[in-house]
C-alpha cells in the first residue's frame, strides 16, 4: 500500500486520486464539524458548493449549517464549530451544509474508489477504515485559497502515521510529501494545539472569536466516526473488517 | 522577520520573493555541488540553462559540470557528484554548470533582493547570512519536475530552525508551509540519510550507482561557504558582520 497526500486541492487532480481511497482534510474546521456531526446522532450529512443551492436542497426538517471566511451565514441554523453540533441539535436529522472549501474537496475527491473525511478528532478511526479497504491512500489536504494550510498538513502526517500503525508492521511506503507530514506530525504531536494556534487558519479563528474551536479540532482520536461519501451524502462508515460497511442504525454509533 | 517556503519551483512566483532574501534549495544535488565548489576553491559558478548554452559560455581554463537527469553530459569534465569538485579539480578555476532542475530555480528568484543557495552541507552558514541581512527571507524547494521533493522540503526545514537559532530569541514568524518543514527536519534529524535515501530522488540516485552521494548531501554544516548570485555568477560570501560583503581572495575560502 502507498499513500500519497497533495497540499493543497488546486492539486488534488483526476490521475492523483482515481482507484484509490481518498481522505479529505479540512481540520480547520469542515470536516471535524463533520465527524462531530455524525457522532452526535446525524443522520447523514449534504455538502453543497454554495449556500443557494443549500438553502434549495434543504427540505423540512433538515439543519441548515457552514460559514462564509468564517462566520454564519444570514439564516442558517448552525455555522461551522464542531461544539454546536450536539444530540440536542442534529440528533436523527439530515445536515445541509457549504463551507468555503471544506466541501468542494469532497467534489474534487470524486473521481476516489472510497471518499472519507478526515480531521484530529477521528484520525486513527479514519486510518483504520482506510487501511481496511486496502487501496492506495490519497491524503487531500484542502489548504485556504490554495495555498497550505499547516492544520490540513499536520493532521494529513497524524493520519499516515495512525495507517502505518494500523498496518502493525506491514510495509506502507509514503511519497515525500506524505513522509515530510507524517514527520511534522511527530514532532509537533506533543504541541498541537499551540501550533494550530500559530498558524494562518488559528490567527484567523482567533480574529473572529472561534479561538475554542482550535482546542477542540486539536484532540486526536476524541471521536471514532468516520464519514464517507455515498451518493451525494456523508453517512458513518461500520467498524467492521474487511471491506466496510455502513451502519443502518443511527443508536449504535459513537455519540460525543 | 518572516520565513516562507515554497515546495515546487512552479509555486516561486515573483510577488513571493520581491525584495526578500531568496535560498534556493536542491538539495540532491545541484545546490549540495554549488557548496562544496566554492569550498574546494573554485573562483565562481556560472549556471546556465541548458547543455548548449554552457557549451558556449566556457572559456579556455573554465570546468564544465552539471548532468542531466542524473547522468554525466557527454564531454563535460564533472558531474553533479558533489565529491567529484576537489581542490585538484576546481581551485581557482570557474566552473560553468547545468543541471535539470538546480539552475533553473537560481533564475526563477532572480526578483530577490539576495539570492543565496542552501544545502544540507551549508545550512547554518546560509542561515547565519540570510540573518545577517535582516529582510524577510523566502526558502525555494526545487523540487523535481514540479512535484515536492523530500531532502528539498527537509533542507528547508534545516535553515529555517538554524535562521530561529541564529535569532537568539528574536521573533521570527514562521509561514505555515515553513512551519511544517521545521516540524519535519526536526522529526528527521536523527535519521537524516535514512529518510533521503527513502526518498524519490534517493532512490533514483541508488538507481543510477550514486548512493554515495546520498550520505555526503545529508552531512549537516560540513561547510561554512555560502554561494551568492552576483550578476550571473555564484560567488561565496564573505562572512562579516551587518550586510555582507563578497571575499576577494580565494585563499580565505574554507576549503573541505
Amino acid at each position: 500500500m502507498r499513500i500519497d497526500c497533495v497540499a493543497t486541492l488546486y492539486e488534488a487532480e483526476t490521475p492523483l486520486i482515481r482507484g484509490k481511497t481518498a481522505i479529505v482534510i479540512d481540520a480547520l474546521r469542515a470536516t471535524s464539524v463533520m465527524a462531530a456531526a455524525l457522532a452526535a446522532g446525524a443522520s447523514c450529512i449534504v455538502p453543497t458548493d454554495t449556500v443557494e443551492s443549500a438553502r434549495q436542497l434543504a427540505r423540512e426538517g433538515d439543519v441548515l449549517a457552514g460559514e462564509r471566511h468564517g462566520l454564519p451565514i444570514p439564516g442558517f441554523s448552525l455555522g461551522n464549530s464542531p461544539a454546536e453540533f450536539r444530540r440536542e441539535t442534529v440528533w436523527g436529522r439530515r445536515i445541509v451544509m457549504t463551507t468555503t472549501n471544506g466541501t468542494q474537496g469532497i467534489k474534487k475527491a470524486a473521481d476516489a474508489a472510497a471518499v472519507l473525511t478526515g480531521s484530529f478528532l477521528n484520525a486513527s478511526a479514519c486510518a483504520r477504515a482506510a487501511w481496511r479497504m486496502q487501496r492506495d491512500i490519497v491524503l487531500i489536504c484542502s489548504g485556504t485559497e490554495n495555498t497550505f494550510a499547516l492544520e490540513d498538513g499536520l493532521c494529513a502526517g497524524c493520519i499516515a502515521h495512525a495507517v502505518r500503525m494500523a498496518a502493525c508492521g506491514e510495509n506502507v511506503e509514503l511519497g515525500d510529501f506524505a513522509a515530510a507530514m507524517e514527520n511534522a506530525y511527530t514532532a509537533a504531536a506533543y504541541r498541537l494545539e499551540d501550533d494550530l494556534r500559530r498558524s494562518a487558519s488559528g490567527r484567523r479563528l482567533a480574529r473572529i472569536g472561534r479561538e475554542d474551536d482550535i482546542a477542540y479540532c486539536a484532540a486526536v482520536d476524541l471521536l471514532d466516526v468516520v464519514p464517507v461519501l455515498t451518493g451525494e451524502s456523508l453517512l458513518p462508515l461500520g467498524e467492521t473488517d474487511g471491506e466496510p460497511e455502513l451502519k443502518a442504525d443511527p443508536l449504535r454509533r459513537a455519540v460525543f
